[in-house]
């Protein structure tokens, strides 16, 4: 493999060049002017071999979920994204052609989501291969989505389909499931969008019932989900997991937030001019935890809790 | 080991209370609201198990050699820290000792270089131990120190001694040398200082020679050195590959940079000011590359070219 600085000039300096803040990587650091009239949203993901990817995808498939789900970040908070920062962490006989693959990845994403490469770190590693990405995005002062502010009798609405990337996950040879697992859809356009609309807003990355819990504590309010409601797609309806898949199966990178009644026809009108599927699974109320009813309104019983990453 | 949750609330909320734009680490990302008049300085670095570190230091210090690596980046800029984000993957069998003990490393620094924790994310790995950190500074608008602005005539200097990391790292018995490896001392107040005074700047990790080579080029200048100005340590001195490590080791994390003669008094006073040694070690001239020279005036060959973390 080529040395340090020679990789980066060949494959990271290109993805730089199209914003000043990168100073073309030609320094300790970037350099930001803050965008005036608003704040920035920063958020940092890891991912790694035999953990979140499993190690055989084309890099740059890698490439772009490590971007992608921390654009689903900003898309949760509202912001509009950026600048990002990359820490690659190779094993030592990582081919040339892996990290030419990977940076072709980010390209393509780059160019897609409208954020540039501003820095970041190449070293070597023992292990497997990590990959840390911090995303840094902008949302006018005082409108970014927080988890905090569902409030009872609000609706709970998720964008798209649920359970589909956990189902990609355990069913290999279904190609819909498998690339929803394999390249999450940051809901980028519906968080600018929900400024102002939504009371709270998250990513479901870890399942729903399980992030809808995290609104709830922060909300101190509880949450009654409707199982009937929950979105699937044509692909994941076809297994007897699915509803499982969609309360507690992680990856699925939709967002999930609560909204006033009143919002209800403005929020069907987002949905048709986003092109986006956004359903109504379920109510805020006062207490606390997250219920999901069946048909019958009998409670249902969820037997995982979510994923941990331990 | 307790789960994901937990942990981070445990060890890593504590560390993200002083500062509102972590919002308690409740969200999907922190929201920043840009201090006025001020640009904002980003630097992300990366360390491994068996590279960056040794894998057996106490967790307090591989945290404190993270978090400086990263401060001596925003020192080389002149920025003033504000806030880090940080992605812990870690073996799956990390004891949650280990943990604690590096959350008391972060707090520890936090305290003495008035940096605060605002986001992260913790996952596990399948190989070793892998860090990275992303900090944030401000610096005055206009204000940053550069590594393009070094001009023929200026002096070229040097905070501190040189070599003693890389002699610690070979000489694992020598306590002083060892510590230099083990804990470098980001040089912030000193960055502070030459706003404004430096013409170019960045620190040395990547040793001397190699890295007044980043500042030549992209300066498009060239710079003398005289060997026998260059601060060792006592400690240092002791060992005959002094020179060598002073010149192309790596890891000092001293501050390097080049102003006009006619800034010498001034630098001179700084050095008083903030106690801290600050060596002219050469001349900035036209043309490019970096020559050494010893006490004859004959060019000195250097062995190795500085470090390449391939």
């Amino acid at each position: 493999m080529k040395g340090e600085f020679s990789l980066i000039e060949t494959y990271f300096t290109p993805l730089a060049k199209y914003h000043p803040a990168s100073l073309n990587l030609s320094d300790d650091a970037a350099l930001l002017a803050p965008p005036a009239g608003a704040e920035l949203v920063i958020t940092k993901d890891a991912i790694s071999a035999g953990v979140h990817f499993i190690g055989d995808e084309p890099p740059s498939l890698i490439a772009k979920k490590l971007l992608r789900v921390n654009l689903s970040d900003l898309a949760a908070m509202g912001a509009t994204p950026m600048l990002y920062f990359l820490a690659l962490m190779l094993p030592k006989d990582t081919p040339e052609n892996w990290i030419k693959d990977f940076a072709q990845g980010l390209a393509e994403d780059q160019k897609e989501f409208s954020i540039h490469l501003a820095g970041g770190d190449t070293t070597a590693t023992q292990g497997g291969l990590s990959l840390s990405l911090t995303a840094i995005g902008s949302v006018p002062t005082g409108k970014a989505l927080r988890r905090n502010g569902a409030k009872p009798g609000d609706n709970v609405y998720v964008s798209g389909t649920l359970g589909d990337a956990a189902l990609g996950l355990s069913h290999k040879d279904d190609s819909y499931l498998r690339q929803r697992y394999l390249l999450p859809q940051p809901q980028l356009a519906l968080g600018e969008k929900l400024r102002g609309i939504a009371h709270a807003c998250m990513d479901i990355s870890d399942g729903l019932v399980q992030d809808l819990g995290h609104i709830c504590r922060a909300s101190n309010v509880s949450a009654r989900i409707e199982r009937a409601l929950l979105p699937l797609s044509p692909a994941a309806s076809r297994f007897p997991e699915a509803y499982e898949a969609a309360l507690s199966g992680g990856d699925d990178y939709e967002l999930l937030f609560t909204a006033s009644p009143e919002q209800d026809i403005t929020i069907r009108a987002l949905s048709t001019e986003l092109q986006l599927p956004i359903t109504r699974i379920g109510t805020v109320g006062s207490g606390s935890g997250v219920h999901v009813v069946d048909e019958n309104g009998n409670p249902v019983t969820i037997a995982s809790g979510g994923y941990q990453h331990f």
